[in-house]
């Protein structure tokens, strides 16, 4: 089993960052409390799909809500251990290990937190490999997994257990939640089988973030010189092609915070002034990307953005005007490229009136 | 200790209605689910106050929303009872009686249902002796009763189990899980002792609401020939001065379905044509009365409307251009005369400018 210490931690959210593909929460409040409790606790174990016992007890743990409100509402570092405490008492059984919803700003460390503060393994894997806004487009239940019972915990200690009978009202009943008790909290959820999180996670994409994390920091630099040290890093994961879809300045990028997400839209305009502008669609994350009326990419492909110069990943958030980025396009794993996902996840699962076309297809 | 059997629903139903000062949910369809279960279970037991042992575990049932909701979506027979059942599986602990949170259309007989069903008595009394919209203005919390943990359960069986650390978050988290939920659920909450309940519930309102219903029912002519014969009903009882406030006609209704309350206002204009118009502020209840700009009466005062010429109360979502209606003012209980009781349920409380007078004092 390996470990994840507080050393890994600004590496693996880098690395998440980039994968959550815009959304996922802002990455620095996270990395600093992960840090600290990792320094304060030791560090996490880490346990690869393959290792899962059958019959563990594996829940999944992390926060829900608007993630534009972490940058001023600062989270609590006790809210997911008692959300954690507070599934285990609702459902009278030890979890075994616990797992992330997503890679994404907090939601890569805290499951990890949670497993270093009480003790258990954190599953090397996530329910998304990437970030995704809402929780029935989640791997979990597109392999059977029940997303309830949940326990909710906001910051102040009010809690909600919620009993839903699918996972559409699951999201309809925590979202409001999440609102309700002040735009975000942390949610123990999804409880399954070791045999089940085998299965449904996607796999590695924790030791995979650092990895990438530690590229992407180490160059600190143009993001042309690593281009291909990064394509080749993917090579050896279930994601699909990497291709560089665009490379430019924010010009426009406005947000806002409807019914506890960050919906808006971002425009780029290439340093090449034959090129048309590109647009981005947002609903916590980066869902489609345009040039001209081209779609180049779309959900639930991966639409990563990093600035230029350093190479660091740009969550939707910090999108400023003037920034300059390159726009990367990655293929989904194969959790995501049967029907019953795409049903949930493709762009008209979020009101576009587009179909989704892999990536690898496009022209 | 008596009991109310199906042949009692019209009568209570006619007489909370009527205490409910507008609110409480349409009394049609429970009316008619009350006779179904009562005749089929039995008779349900009504405990006095006084009755009730110290250490009985006393939990408040009935149903949170928009009460017009209930006009086209109809609550479903056993969905109060699961709520029921589900709380005693959260705690771990028997319910030895039942309290309503209200007297109100659905609000007084549903407890009474869930009591007949699995065989507790329903304490005669609630926790209003009315109607209001939210729940931190029940003398329950005013006694200082936690309203947590409280089991939410909706008309498809899905539910949530609320913790919450005050009234108000209570009201915030469950007004939400009422709008996600449809619009309309069923709550087991407020947990008590036997003692407090005895001590925090407005006595003896479920049987003197049958009496009232009796006399609004079988008289069934216009209102004005049984006036002092309801004012001589209220003398005996914890209720202030009776006073009829005005006689009219609707010539105006609004109401909008916001946050998950009815909001709006109706104006009437008297027969008397030097009368000015008298305005009804209402959020799922009559709050204010103005006659011009005077009010007249003022929340947590009553303001009980009934149909001039049939003496049937008129709830908030019944009323319709052109009804004739005559408007009491009635004295609120001394439950709401604190000062900690009127900081949550006086016009301010609501929004509205203005400090209580009560109706004794006003001209």
């Amino acid at each position: 089993m390996k470990q994840i210490s507080a050393k890994d931690i600004k590496d693996l959210c880098c690395g998440a960052a980039f994968l959550a593909t815009g959304g996922g929460g802002d990455p620095y409040v996270s990395q600093l409390a992960a840090e600290r409790l990792l320094e304060k606790h030791g560090p996490a174990n880490l346990m690869a799909p393959e290792e899962i016992p059958d019959d563990f007890n594996v829940v999944s743990i992390g926060m829900v809500g608007a993630p534009t409100v972490t940058l001023e509402q600062l989270p609590t570092e006790d809210e997911a251990v008692k959300a954690f405490d507070a599934y285990e008492q609702q459902t009278g059984r030890k979890i075994d290990a616990v797992i992330p919803f997503e890679v994404g700003g907090g939601n890569s460390t805290i499951p990890l937190t949670v497993a270093a503060v009480r003790g258990v393994p954190c599953i090397d894997g996530d329910g998304m490999g990437r970030a995704l806004p809402e929780a029935q487009m989640m791997t979990f239940p597109l392999y059977g997994v029940k997303p309830t019972p949940a326990v909710l915990m906001d910051s102040w200690g009010n809690s909600a257990v919620l009993h839903c009978n699918d996972p559409l009202t699951f999201e309809k009943h925590i979202r409001a939640m999440a609102v309700a008790m002040g735009g975000m909290i942390s949610s123990a959820e999804h409880g399954m089988t070791g045999k089940q999180a085998s299965e449904a996670a996607v796999p590695k994409t924790i030791s995979f973030a650092t990895k990438l994390g530690q590229l992407l920091r180490n160059h600190n630099g143009s993001i042309d010189a690593i281009e291909s040290e990064l394509i080749s890093l993917f090579a050896n994961t279930q994601y699909g092609a990497v291709k560089r879809l665009y490379t430019g300045k924010v010009v426009d990028s406005e947000r806002k915070i409807i019914g506890g997400y960050d919906v808006g839209s971002a425009a780029l305009q290439s340093f090449d002034a034959n090129l048309e502008p590109m647009t981005l669609l947002i609903k916590n994350e980066y869902l489609v990307a345009k040039v001209g009326d081209q779609v180049v990419a779309s959900v639930p492909d991966l639409i990563c953005i990093v600035e230029q110069e350093t190479s660091r990943p740009l969550n939707a958030e910090r999108m400023r005007y003037g920034q300059r980025v390159a726009v990367f396009g990655i293929g989904c794993t194969h959790h995501y490229r049967t029907e019953a996902a795409l049903k949930v996840t493709s762009p008209r699962a979020f009101g576009f009136d587009m179909d989704y076309v892999a990536l690898e297809d496009i022209r």
